[in-house]
């Protein structure tokens, strides 16, 4: 049996207008109808896999709960995290609160803001992964990457690749375009998918080996931390003295014990419009359109509306982002799309109040 | 003293979704913070001008009223028609109704859809005018065209071009592009405003020769039409049966006692969102923006919010407008913004309640 341990305590910008502070992508349906979150939930499901581990800011505690109960998914338990940290805590938390039940407990980490498709393979990845987790390796999955991404982590891998459980050379984070390239070309790098199997007691021994002092604060957050109606509140007091660091940088990068397992199916971070572009089905002309949306003409163009009574009308658009909501409409370049954390900047530093009501009070699905 | 006679009656779609059927784009602040009917009014002020007529279409006749109070504007008279016709016979309406005071009136007849400016030189163009017309003239006003413009209708006149008043050849009605530029370069050719000065007992005369049927019925109209509160209403039977016909078809192509006076000021048919664009003012990298906006980097381009709380957001942008409101958003290439009458034509054919919320029932000014 697998645990899954799902991750969604993150939050960003730069899906803004539908990603908010107090509402984040992975709550979002952004492609097809369930959301990003409910997708790394469903994923898990099978006579192979536990109830989940969810993990998230306690901000997000009732989105979890609906979400999972939209999907009739009990999760085995949901952590909360009294301030957003990044996936080292969470992962130490997770091992500490499940290795207190049984050490031995193989945990999948999920996060929750990607596609996967074409996951046929994923049994079989998954298998092979097991028999590195019995003898006590920290497995990475990685994916082989069909593009020259660069907001990407890749991870080297001794040539020739093969499908079979590798040992990782290196671990390389967002090269910039002519770096990708390179990489791509070679065939050596496999993209760092942050899906991560391992036994809890055996990524609790790697944090007692690279990251002590974290192990000491996340366990004293965990030991003080309170059993709320299902909700696991992590003590907010020690949460906040926590380090905020990956665990890419805390342990990856320097566990001896890591295995690459190769993942066979189509895979995006879905971090950007543009990557949601990419991954949304298309009509022939490069159009995909979701709510109350008309097209004359347009090509290589995402038309989004997330307000019934707000119809967005795109006229010979091309390579044109879109998107309306009730309180702001973003409309990019494609190409561009990276830089609307500068527009949530702009805006921020436009008028603190109103940019507040941009950045956190909206909750589009309830 | 001049009469002017404001003609706002009108409606369309090429201006959606900020001109609605019962809001059209007369009412709306499309360049600057006055409506354009409201420039309109203001462009007759001064010791040489009476109050203004108002010729409206009954919908708009608190519209009407309230944009003229705002700028302390009170006219002559409002005389609404019950059903949308065509120029002709708004001023016959016009003339007739002023003939019952005083045949004598000098008439300046004023479309309420165009943007004048630098118009130094309007007075010394009226003065030409009124000249004409108190030689029995009937003046239409020419402006000198700046670019091959296939939207407008242009007035032949004999070369070379004088300042004076010139007799026109011919009138030649949205050329196309070629015809358009060989009639730019030729020098022998105007637009045609719409802008037209005259006796009323004159006009009227000219109707009974060459419109006789149109003069019956509209005389008809007028005799039954009833004094409401400042409100002169049209009967609505008999101006059912009125003809749908231009000022230049009824009248200006067949008048032999027409004269044409060049207006040397610049000028534009505010008839859609490139023409809006370009009469607006810009920043040097050809950005218009208006209400709640913010643009990163973004160049000839037109963001425009006409909702408080909704904030309209370009990254990137290349010749793109985008304009939104409470309940529709509009993202066009600057080249198609003639297109928007398909997107509204798409709209009605998609959801026939939603779109006549879309077309008739917005009033975003209050």
């Amino acid at each position: 049996m697998i645990t899954p341990v799902i991750l969604c305590g993150g939050s960003g910008n730069r899906l803004w207008p539908v990603s908010r502070a107090s509402f984040p992508k992975q709550f979002a349906p952004l492609v097809g109808c369930e959301t990003l979150f409910q997708k790394s939930a469903l994923r898990s499901l099978g006579a192979e896999f536990t109830n989940p581990l969810v993990v998230t800011n306690s901000n997000f505690r009732f989105i979890v709960k609906e979400q999972l109960q939209a999907i009739s998914i009990t999760p085995d338990a949901i952590l909360l995290e009294p301030a957003q940290r990044n996936t080292a805590p969470a992962i130490l938390a997770a091992a500490i609160y499940l290795a207190q039940q049984d050490p031995e407990t193989a945990m999948l980490v999920l996060p929750s803001d990607q596609m996967l498709h074409e996951v046929e393979d994923l049994k079989v990845s998954l298998k092979l992964g097991l028999a590195e987790v019995a003898r006590g390796q920290i497995v990475t999955f990685g994916i082989t990457p069909t593009y020259p991404e660069t907001a990407y982590g890749y991870l080297e891998i001794p040539k020739p690749v093969k499908h079979g459980p590798l040992q990782p050379i290196g671990f390389i984070e967002k090269p910039d375009a002519a770096r990708a390239q390179e990489m791509v070309k070679s065939g050596s790098f496999l993209w760092n998918a942050g899906i991560f199997l391992f036994k809890a007691k055996d990524i609790l021994t790697a944090f007692e080996t690279h990251a002590p002092d974290l192990v000491k604060q996340v366990t004293k957050a965990i030991k003080t931390s309170k059993d709320d109606r299902g909700f696991y509140r992590l003590e907010a007091e020690e949460w906040a003295s926590v380090e905020n660091i990956s665990i890419d940088y805390a342990i990856m990068e320097k566990a001896q014990n890591l295995s690459v397992v190769h993942l066979a199916c189509g895979w995006a971070d879905l971090g950007s419009w543009d990557a949601i572009w990419r991954e949304s089905p298309k009509d022939n002309e490069g159009l995909t359109m979701s709510g109350a949306t008309t097209s004359i003409g347009c090509n290589n163009t995402l038309l989004r509306s997330d307000s019934e009574g707000l119809e967005v009308v795109g006229i010979e658009l091309n390579n044109i982002i879109a998107v309306a909501m009730t309180d702001a409409v973003l409309v990019a370049d494609i190409s561009r799309a990276q830089d609307v954390q500068k527009a949530v900047d702009a805006l921020k530093a436009k008028n603190a109040t109103q940019a507040s009501a941009f950045l956190k009070d909206h909750r589009p699905w309830g």
